[in-house]
């Protein structure tokens, strides 16, 4: 191009160059790589491609803009404003055309890869880069002289317009070619999945005005989260979540691993029954959302290994003992079909490659979401379920491993554990002088110290304590000198509280009472949660040990759990690693964000296969200072590590209820905290 | 290498190189580039790698072999001798070592392309080149220390030792995967499928030590033939056919695309039907050739284009009117599976292309079979059915069109017609001088006039006439000067033979009259296959038209029917154009021979691919001179188009039994002849 071409720059890119005068706008975008959508064809019907051109002064820019830098509006154009509308200032990109030196600004909703912001300030925006986009093509009429079939001609039609050479064809899609191509009066619309075969996926007869949208399921042990997302927009039209049906073979993974081993056909009939409730929440999803079956052309899933295997259709027999064989961890690129889920005839599926025997496709979401591989500081992420997957890392690498932590968290194995229910107490505080505990209860607003509570909680009563509130309880009678850093409950002597009372050979602390009901906190629970907590800790500290640190720079709690820990009495028990208490933070459901990620990024897709073969994998059974830091983290916070950053915000009172008589081995670990 | 290394030369190819003291018999091969097979991975149990090596003086080659040019004999060659047995002189390609100039001969069941010599002189044999092949390899043991997955493993295994790069793995093989590599112990067997993408389509445990099999499949209008193959001879191990269960929708293809379009669900309810049928043929050769259906992995499959549709799942509506839009015409390359067909989890199918909306698939296998795109000289092939496929090519180009021919050639639609069976008249002769006939019927061996031909025949009487024996009688009729070039059948006094009686307003010929039993050719009879007989001709002229020709150096008559015509009473019907009657041959099932160049041979699938696109298609339907040479044609031979070599050998009366009253037009044509 030559000086005397008129100069076109486009915001918000800045990008600009010279074009021949007469260039259209769609055409001068793609010369410098604007991103600019379009779907027709340029046949100025889908108003994908609409900008706002400015005139006048653009100082900025260097460039004065004259009011006829662009075409005067075409025939098209006033059929596209009278049919449709279209917003004042505001033209085609495919009908105007370029005549002198112009800024034109290409709005947000023009772009292909318009960015999703976050609301958390740590992690990256999505860019929105799906799968499958539209095209509007028309298509050549049959020729007896020059026989050709209608798929071919249409594949050449698209091929044309898209630039796709090794543009396929789903077979699925077959039958009813030749029906849409007739009533669409040879126009159609296709959608095309490109993940790295490009394939179309769905026809629809004209111009189809509908929105494309995808699936992403969280596959849970307990349950199933599932996530209707609008393509282009990124929007999540509706969410639905229901009980993984798997459990009446078993609460848990290893129960539904010795069901397929002791059942003939137990993995079969488990496969059976999550694929049916999957398509259950996608029927729900579709009709909440209000879409059309047909528009759901792409679905992303995560999940841990077992559940992988199972939903597979594979025995996860070997899931079951060391050395922990995963039969396929790739990620899984097919049909919806492949996976026994009747969406659309030409329906994708990606499932998230699984990181290694124990660490799952979820904790490679979570990957997705977190980005610990491009963290500047070392962060440690956690995902706390009944198997904790912990990652820590930076951009110089990551490892990751798997804990069993049991189902304590989740207030199982509690004596008045119970789900996160209305009615359970979740936050807990006990005043560190009279040792009186005070308690919210889900469901209600109010502490239970304060008026009204009485009233407000006659609703649901007070049922039990959830995964939180047995935290919060344990942490804060550690804090109140209710219990003694090897975990021992103190007697009411011991303790100055006559709500410590003896139970067994060991004693309770009664968190309410009310005449002959009582929600206490048992030696038993302590135990439980030391267990757990630990077993969360030893594994974090091997990564930390294989990384050769001491400590990280912030952690971040994944999971629906994670987000209601208190990062405060998570340290105090000292299931995470000493930090600035500032530094830990919730990432909410980062396992479903990660398979949304998956979902409207396709490069997102290759980051994660790539980084799941980088990860470093360590296989906590099988490493012995597992052992060791596990015994050290059975202390509150630990016999071992000294967390001085915590010690500096909160009081942890050195007592020691160990009379010598019970065994219970804290004089052992006092003395080696030296 | 040097010249002081060793030369080894192997035949029958004659490639020859010299080669590092030391190195395997095998990897000289390959390194030669010489067709040595290979399955086990150079472990010594597979054998496939056997090669003869020759001792003393080679004066071709100008090389003298010392007896011990090869290592001796190691352990793994004695274990496998004593085990299995090896031939006498036989060594293990991948044990034994080049120690000195040597000549080894490469035995045909050690070549992978091994050729399989076709009877017929004018073809091409066939070169072995299957899509599946094995591999046997050990697979790295699951170390929790570096988790990776089954699959992954076996996939490296095997990219390692085949060099497939990108192989991927059968998602059907995974449910059993992990139980087959335990059951090996690590060992396992693969087979690897490779059109294109090499994929995993079975495994079993250990050393596989059976045979691999394909099925070819000619799916007809009337009858499916089915042929097993073992992929490394090429050896048909069974065969067979069923009627095709959709002749109770119709009998002829437009019928069946009428029930299609009348009735709902019809369409897919003949799918079902038809690969029901298909899926009983492959029961039946399974149990008849006796093999493991594990080991049955690919299927080829051609037929004409509405049951191309059929069989696929599409509606052939549009096949049933101009312009005859196919739904989808390419070759298609799928899972059989993808077609409704159950044969084992990972078997392959691959069905021919489609040439045009008339020409199908079967055509293509036709073209496969015969080669014209080869051939030296102007070859017509033909392919006689109700529709007739007709190619007219050589190596400079190919042209093809389909022409309605109708039932009569099969015996439809003439009086005394029917199926070639036992009791058909099948052949027949008539004395020019006396009028009188003699015939053969099928299943007796005697000709009707020769002593115990009455006591042969009583056994299934004489029923009828079928499609050749109609060919024959006709033309016989014609050369004895009973019916004339028009085709009308003269009276008794005008042909002098009382064989000749009046049958309504025409006159009938009495072939044979037992009692009041009588099979007579009518005049009816007559016009049938004259009708037949000029779509024939008028399509494969109006090729010759295009071609620039007036006549064809051979003629090659393809389907089971094609295989009874005699060529020289086609001929005097005025069927196929002038020729030397030695250059009219037979090709017998070409179309199915082409289903199994197909299955045997990948790179053939290439070619034909590449022939579909490059054939010029005629429609005979839009050429207005197809009906001008359809006119010309209904006569006895042409109208238009003198046969000077038929009339070189045979003499054709030129009599006339137009009597200026019947209107049968022959008198307006006789004077187009001039």
């Amino acid at each position: 191009m030559s000086e005397q071409d008129p100069l076109v720059i486009f915001t918000p890119s800045g990008k600009r160059g010279r074009v021949a005068p007469g260039t259209k706008v769609l055409d001068a975008a793609r010369a410098l790589g604007v991103d600019l959508d379009s779907v027709c064809g340029m046949r100025g019907i889908c108003s994908k491609c609409q900008v706002a051109p400015g005139v006048g002064e653009f100082s900025k820019h260097g460039v004065t803009v004259s009011p006829d830098a662009l075409s005067p509006i075409n025939a098209v154009e006033e059929r596209y404003d009278r049919v449709r509308g279209l917003k004042p200032g505001r033209r085609l990109g495919c009908q105007a055309q370029v005549l002198s030196d112009v800024v034109i600004d290409v709005p947000p909703e023009s772009q292909v890869h318009k960015q999703v912001v976050r609301k958390r300030a740590e992690v990256r925006d999505i860019v929105l880069s799906p799968t499958v986009s539209l095209s509007y093509v028309e298509v050549a009429e049959p020729d007896m002289h020059h026989p050709s079939s209608d798929a071919e001609r249409l594949l050449d039609a698209l091929k044309a317009q898209t630039g796709h050479d090794d543009l396929d064809f789903d077979r699925a899609l077959l039958p009813s070619l030749q029906k849409t191509l007739r009533a669409g009066k040879w126009l159609v619309t296709a959608a095309i999945h490109d993940d790295g075969a490009p394939v179309v996926v769905a026809l629809w007869p004209g111009f189809y005005e509908g929105k494309l949208h995808g699936l992403a399921v969280d596959l849970g042990s307990t349950t199933i989260a599932g996530h209707l997302v609008q393509l282009d927009t990124g929007e999540v039209l509706a969410s639905s979540g229901l009980m993984n049906p798997q459990i009446r073979f078993g609460e848990d993974l290893m129960s539904r691993v010795s069901y397929a081993m002791l059942n003939e056909g137990g993995a079969t009939e488990m496969t059976a029954v999550v694929r049916e409730g999957i398509g259950r929440l996608v029927d729900e999803l579709i009709e909440e959302a209000g879409i059309e079956r047909g528009s759901l052309l792409d679905a992303t899933f995560v999940m841990n290994p077992v559940m992988h295997h199972l939903f597979l259709g594979l025995d996860p027999y070997e899931l079951g003992q060391a050395p922990f064989a995963l039969a396929v961890g790739s990620a899984q690129s097919c049909k919806a079909n492949d996976l026994g889920l009747d969406i659309a005839p030409g329906t994708r599926a990606y499932v998230l490659p699984l990181i290694a025997g124990h660490v799952g496709a979820d904790a490679a979401a979570v990957a997705l979401s977190e980005a610990p591989h491009r963290s500047d500081d070392l962060a440690l992420v956690v995902d706390v379920g009944t198997n904790a997957e912990i990652m820590l890392g930076d951009k110089t690498g990551v490892l990751a491993c798997s804990s069993p932590t049991g189902p304590a968290f989740e207030g199982a194995q509690i004596s008045a554990g119970q789900r996160a229910a209305p009615g359970a107490i979740e936050r807990v505080q006990i005043d560190p002088t009279t040792k009186e505990p005070r308690f919210r209860v889900i469901g209600v607003d109010l502490w239970s110290d304060e008026t009204g509570f009485e009233t407000a909680v006659a609703a649901t009563g007070i049922t039990g304590i959830c995964g939180s509130g047995i935290i919060e309880a344990v942490a804060e009678m550690r804090m109140a000198g209710i219990v003694d850093p090897t975990g021992l409950i103190g007697s009411a002597d011991q303790t100055g509280t006559p709500r410590c009372i003896l139970d067994g050979r060991t004693h309770s602390y009664v968190l309410w009472e009310n005449g002959d009901r009582q929600i206490t906190v048992t030696n038993g629970d302590i135990r439980a949660i030391q267990m757990a907590k630990a077993a969360l800790y030893a594994g974090a500290r091997l990564l930390m040990d294989k990384r050769g640190v001491d400590s990280v720079n912030r952690v971040v709690l994944a999971g629906a759990f994670g987000a209601h820990i208190s990062p405060k009495h998570a340290m105090v028990l000292g299931m995470i690693p000493d930090c600035p208490l500032e530094k830990v933070t919730s990432a909410g459901n980062a396992a479903g964000t990660g398979a949304r990620i998956a979902l409207l990024n396709r490069e997102a897709r290759r980051e994660i296969e790539g980084l799941v073969r980088k990860i470093e994998k360590i296989e906590t059974a099988v490493e012995p200072r597992f052992q060791e830091h596990f015994v050290a983290a059975t202390a509150m916070p630990n016999a071992a590590d000294p967390f001085p950053l915590l010690r500096g915000v909160v009081t942890l009172p050195e007592v020691d209820f160990n009379t010598g008589g019970d065994g219970a081995g804290g004089g052992r670990r006092r003395r080696r905290r030296g």
